[in-house]
């Protein structure tokens, strides 16, 4: 079968054999599938959708395309929790550690942040001297002796992901549900896990904004997981937010420190909850309590008992970082930053928060990324006060930006108050920040 | 804006701008826009469509990627025909001579044959000497001197369509309406014509098989055509058996010549009919007569006299080859082939043809391409004797087969029996050779 014949039939609806996938990301992979080729099968992938099998080969192909990570010779179960991403999502520098602290060997492999979102290895590097590129040997030493490890993409994980994702980006065919469940699914199954958590997010600050888009993306996501033999479920979350407290790099660390040491500020209390259920579900998904209820507590005692701070310090210390931030957080924090107060224009209750917005805000003063290639100031930031359903007055603190110079201050704090909307009436539904659990 | 940005509008199933479209194509011409990134947007408008604004700015625009053609030192209207190609489709052949004698300037450029169609350039090449590759000069020149003149497409001419079917062909993003009357229609008015006419076929040999699919391509070439200041109409013709006698370079520019000498089988009465329909719409659509009735007496006139085959002679003339096939047409055949007479298997009325089975029987045996570098052998064809609606008895002939071995006879007389149906009972319809008109 020619690449072309292989396109026709998708293009006029029909559905692609797993030996059909599996020639198309082969040929992805070895170049006998030109990128025009598979840039237009994407695209009639992106319009006339994949059926769940067809999803679930794609993952599979991708998988073989490169190794499979073996931890067999650690003995505890293995579980990582995935998130789609959003603004103030630092939830993996507290679930890795709690879930070990339980018992887990949680091999986490992490991305870096894009346009509003953020990533958890530049979260990471905002600690002198923390060294996410590791060799798989190392990985593999820290995983066994600390619990969890903490690494970025290696080549040899699904190739065929790298080479199709790079070509979505280019072709606006990045949105595609079987596309992203292959792309999120393929890198996961390389770690031979059993229990897998995701954390879909939905809202203004999310890849996915509508929630009834996040819910099937989440349901293909816990479908392809399951039919791999991984225990997989998920959780559909809040992002019409930043989570918790702060949104850039080195000020995420500090809060997730301050959580670990139970002196977190009032604002970090939703990136508690969702870390404390996230790292629960890991424990009894991977079998190590019989309960969620059970989990729940395990979980909860390790946090209390700092040995999950414990194990935070162990693996900063295994990945060259200064671990003198876990005992003092405020070594992470420049003291030569501007600080400005971003107050509400007028009084009312917030109602809708552009979350992506104060992400774009915080990434256009080096705080993030536009392009892959840009480096970051780990230091700027914006702690986020105010929340959707706050009363406010007039002249109140929405949040405190944290920046380089005026021209920064300026830019920044504009466009961060406009991203709040005030009302004079309340929002009419409160905001849950875990909507769903879906387990199949 | 950015090409992902465009391609992610059609996605969406918005109307690209004029501006937008122009952006497209002049970065398939200079390279800004990735091939991948092109082809994605291929299969998007495949799927999504286009509005007729857009297929018309796309004509625009792939016209304006290359040169115009100005023949406007000779003083005669300008006409040119087109047809979407099926099996034993060699009407140029005679419309070209037939529109000139009347006094037209027919400046042609043809094609070679792919797959099951034939091409233009390969039958004319089946006259010893006759050159398709003339330099611009050479082709103004002959177009003044004889009033016609034949060659391939030049790099000069529409350059993005050259790079956009190639994608096309290797993305199967070939069949889009669009797309199609762009590839056509950008061609046809870099020549700077008074009047088009197009032939669009339907049915088993024709590029678009359902008559509606072929409605709606007629269409819309007629449109952009007018669109562009050309007088253009099309007829909706039958391609649900071979045009005529013959199918095979060599034995249709045989049948031409027969015609022109007005000494033809019966069996290219279709040939004629179609031939003389087709010039007499040119020759009335550029203003040389001021009715079509007119029109096609003076078509008439103009084959009856003599004067299209003399025409033809001094076009062959000009072009290099052997004149002399127009007083010997046999001179074109090749003695050393095989007859081999394909006989009806059993006694019925042939009810439908699989006129691309035909084609392909005849290319497979070196008369056509598989691949555009394909060698074809020009003396070998198939003269089809059966039509639709004739009554055979079992072993009466369908047709004769010319072929060089035991092997081609043996593989096309059976490829070639298997596509007549034959019946006990008469088809249901007449198989009406023109189908519609279409000038709006």
């Amino acid at each position: 079968m020619r690449p072309q014949d292989l396109i026709q039939k998708k293009r006029d609806g029909g559905e692609l054999s797993p030996e059909e996938i599996a020639l198309f990301v082969r040929g992805v992979t070895d170049g006998s599938f030109a990128d025009y080729q598979a840039a237009a099968l994407l695209m009639a992938i992106f319009l006339n959708g994949m059926s769940e099998a067809e999803a679930q080969s794609l993952t599979q192909e991708m998988l073989r395309s490169g190794e499979m990570l073996d931890f067999s010779d650690i003995p505890k179960p293995k579980a990582d929790k995935h998130s789609t991403g959003g603004v103030g999502d630092k939830t993996s520098l507290v679930i890795a550690p709690l879930a070990a602290a339980c018992g887990l060997a949680v091999p986490m492999i992490s991305g870096r942040g894009l346009g509003h979102t953020g990533g958890t290895l530049d979260k990471l590097e905002a600690i002198k001297g923390y060294r996410v590129h590791l060799s798989l040997p190392e990985f593999r030493e820290i995983l066994k002796s600390v619990g969890f490890a903490m690494m970025g993409q290696t080549a040899d994980i699904a190739p065929a992901d790298k080479k199709l994702y790079a070509l979505r980006d280019a072709t606006a065919t990045v949105e595609a549900i079987p596309l992203i469940v292959a792309s999120i699914m393929s890198k996961k199954m390389a770690a031979g896990l059993d229990a897998l958590v995701l954390d879909v997010k939905t809202g203004s600050g999310a890849f996915m904004r509508e929630e009834a888009r996040a819910r099937e993306l989440a349901r293909a996501l816990v479908a392809t997981g399951n039919s791999c033999g991984v225990r997989t479920e998920a959780l559909l979350t809040d992002m019409n937010q930043p989570l918790g407290y702060a949104v850039g790099n080195a000020l995420e660390v500090h809060e997730c420190i301050a959580i670990m040491r139970c002196e977190m500020n009032e604002h970090a209390r939703p990136v508690l909850d969702l870390s404390l259920e996230l790292a629960a579900r890991m424990v009894s998904s991977a079998g190590v309590e019989s309960s969620l209820e059970a989990a729940r507590e395990r979980v909860q005692r390790a946090l209390s008992s700092g040995a999950a701070l414990e194990c935070f310090r162990r693996n900063v210390e295994a990945q060259g970082g200064d671990a003198r931030v876990c005992d003092d957080p405020s070594r992470l924090l420049d003291l030569n930053l501007r600080e400005v107060r971003v107050e509400s224009p007028h009084a009312g209750f917030i109602v809708k928060v552009d979350a992506a917005e104060i992400g774009n805000a915080v990434a256009a003063i080096g705080g993030g990324r536009t392009r892959i290639e840009d480096e970051i100031d780990a230091a700027v930031g914006f702690l986020a006060e105010a929340k959707i359903g706050d009363k406010l007055s007039a002249g109140d603190a929405l949040g405190l930006l944290y920046c380089r110079d005026e021209t920064q201050a300026q830019s920044a704090s504009a466009r961060i108050r406009a991203a709040y909307e005030i009302e004079d009436a309340p929002p009419s539904l409160p905001n849950q920040l875990i909507k769903e659990v879906i387990t199949e």
